[in-house]
């Protein structure tokens, strides 16, 4: 058996600690595998790894897929891959949208509600209540699923034990549990909206490892979030309520805040302030700007010139506080990144002091909308990869 | 045997994790223990307790102390402590000294020598010479002592895996390996001054917690160095290069700084802007600053405001981030800590999104010059707590 099987696992929790290191080398994979295969890349023995794939095929974590044609003498084995009818419920309250989503355990998104709308200055409640109808709607496309957990990303600081809402500026919110308004038969996990959507861009599906491991991500919406990423893991501070970047002042004498503060990046690299810079609405969206900035329009140019300085001088910051010179640009930000870059590039060159001899990358997310809500289903999912004895018989 | 005992070990290095375990258990107290302590707190029987310890005692990382008078029937225990024969030594080049210093395992000063200076330009070789020559003049005070390892405080970004320093801004040096120039029998293996200065924040001896374990530390030099500290643990980022607080860009449209970027924290609150904004010259001290600002000197007080303000915009982004809402201040900054701490204050409580319903809190750390010197030692014994089987026959 091998290290990794045995430590950290006392003899009473061996299994526990087996059955989780099966189960995530095969969500790690990212194809499928054999017991055999499972075997050997956990270094237990064939009849240790049959015997711990038998018990999470059995509990329905792993499913048994098709075998292909034999490549060599013997009988092929029999591919594993995550559990199909293992899924998470992840949700979303943002400035312009509502969203349900579920995904199961191999990733897969299995059905999703995303409605447009503006909830700035909602009613919490009127609000909440149309995104639980809207669960509730979707949860009964399919009774085939069995639900380990459900999450919701809200813009705002959360508190994650006590599951109440501290602040969300942009939404007007603060101070509510939004559980005891949605009115669904389980009860979410809080999260931050851009916590939730950098963990899709750490992970590509449950305990697969995304195209990053070290990253800072910046959420684009009315305003900006933000998260930073060491290791797969978002560093969540003292109380979970790190990653504010939006709130970074980057001009002391620049316009006030809704946070009470001024010249916060988001007045500079929010939608709103991008939209209203560039004499747009603020329904229209970042494509508009994008074609007005190719088209030549010195509005849109300036807003984006000022949006990009506003961002180098708040990620310079952040990098040169953290040393994480990889940037990972989601929502609009995201969109407009191939405008914003090569500013932004000269900015964070001069102002990182490691700048000179190793340049911060800047990357766009891939676009998805409500990323936070695909985000908090992954979390939910993850508590099951991490110890899936749990939730066997 | 207790799960820490046993948890992590496979059978062949259960006795290293148990001679660590044993070894902490007694730094951690900052009391001595008995035999009996050791087995009680460590949850091991007394006979294994007891085997350790010897083996400890034997490899001189563990003293036996003068037994107290008996408080009950029975034998007294023998005290241990940890062992005054092994020590590690610190080396500090900064702006305005050099420093070495050498700390035992109780994390007791043995021996040092701290020399004044101006080395801001100075010639890296000669520089290095004198440190080495100061050092080997030093460790022949005390030939008793076991050097288990040393290390050297810069003020500048490292290269801690090749031994070298990539740039020291307020020193002008780059690109150069200190061992080469020192000449000491004993490679010292580099780091930050401020990742290290913050040691003697989180850790009050080695392997003992300090007084806090999640904080920011700022470090007052002529520039400002930082480290963010979570669970006892310096953030170091991608390449060890976290904690750049100094050039935090606080007004973009502010002074040049040598790092080529503007208005950066330390343009305003490193020792020689806040003395230069107080029509101090530049070897003046910190006292005379906080003197002139006793006696209602205009400028005094509008230099100790700008700093205010400039560290409120930087500390405001970096805990919006990062949420460690405990700052604390060191060097020139920790002495003026009673005369920026209030204006700081409100800027913190407006400009950090949570800073509300739990304004960040700020203090000075214990004045203790060359505090790189101590954290280089500190961590050199660490890896000796970390793994003391490797320090025994």
């Amino acid at each position: 058996m091998s290290a990794e099987a045995v430590s950290g696992a006392r003899q009473s929790t061996l299994r526990t600690a087996n059955l989780g290191l099966v189960l995530r080398t095969v969500c790690a994979a990212g194809q499928p595998l054999s017991r055999a295969d499972v075997a050997t890349a956990t270094g237990t023995t064939r009849a240790t790894a049959a015997r711990l794939a038998d018990e999470l095929v059995a509990g329905g974590l792993l499913d048994e897929s098709e075998p292909s044609a034999p490549n060599g003498p013997g009988r092929p084995g029999i591919p594993l891959v995550p559990g199909a009818s293992i899924a998470a419920l992840g949700l979303q309250v943002d400035a312009g949208l509502l969203a349900a989503r579920v995904l199961d355990l191999r990733g897969r998104v299995v059905a999703e509600r995303v409605e447009d709308g503006d909830f700035v200055g909602s009613d919490p409640a009127s609000t909440l209540q149309r995104l639980g109808a809207l669960t509730v709607g979707l949860l009964a496309e399919r009774p085939d699923l069995r639900l380990v957990g459900a999450g919701l990303a809200l813009p705002g600081i959360v508190d994650a034990a006590t599951g109440v809402l501290l602040r969300a500026p942009n939404l007007g919110w603060s101070d509510l549990r939004p559980a005891d308004l949605l009115d669904l038969p389980l009860t979410p996990a809080l999260g931050n909206e851009a916590d939730l959507a950098a963990r899709t861009v750490a992970e590509s599906a449950p305990g697969r490892p995304g195209p990053h491991r070290d990253f800072l991500y910046l959420s684009g919406q009315i305003g900006v979030g933000g998260a930073a990423v060491l290791a797969g893991q978002v560093l969540s501070g003292t109380s979970g309520w790190a990653g504010e970047m939006g709130h970074v002042c980057v001009d002391p004498d620049g316009p006030a805040c809704r946070c009470g503060s001024t010249g916060c990046l988001e007045q500079y690299a929010g939608r709103r302030a991008l939209l209203s810079a560039a004499g747009l609405p603020r329904d229209a969206g970042p494509g508009e700007l994008a074609r007005r900035v190719e088209a030549g329009d010195p509005a849109a140019r300036r807003a984006i010139d000022t949006a990009a300085r506003a961002l180098g001088i708040a990620l310079a910051g952040v990098i040169n506080v953290l040393d994480i010179p990889t940037v990972v640009l989601g929502g609009h930000l995201g969109e407009l990144a191939p405008f914003l870059r090569p500013a932004l590039q000269d900015h964070l060159r001069r102002r990182v002091l490691s700048g000179g001899w190793r340049p911060p990358t800047i990357e766009a997310a891939a676009a998805l909308p409500a990323a936070g809500a695909t985000g908090a289903a992954l979390r939910a999912l993850g508590d099951v990869v991490a110890d899936p004895a749990r939730w066997l018989g």
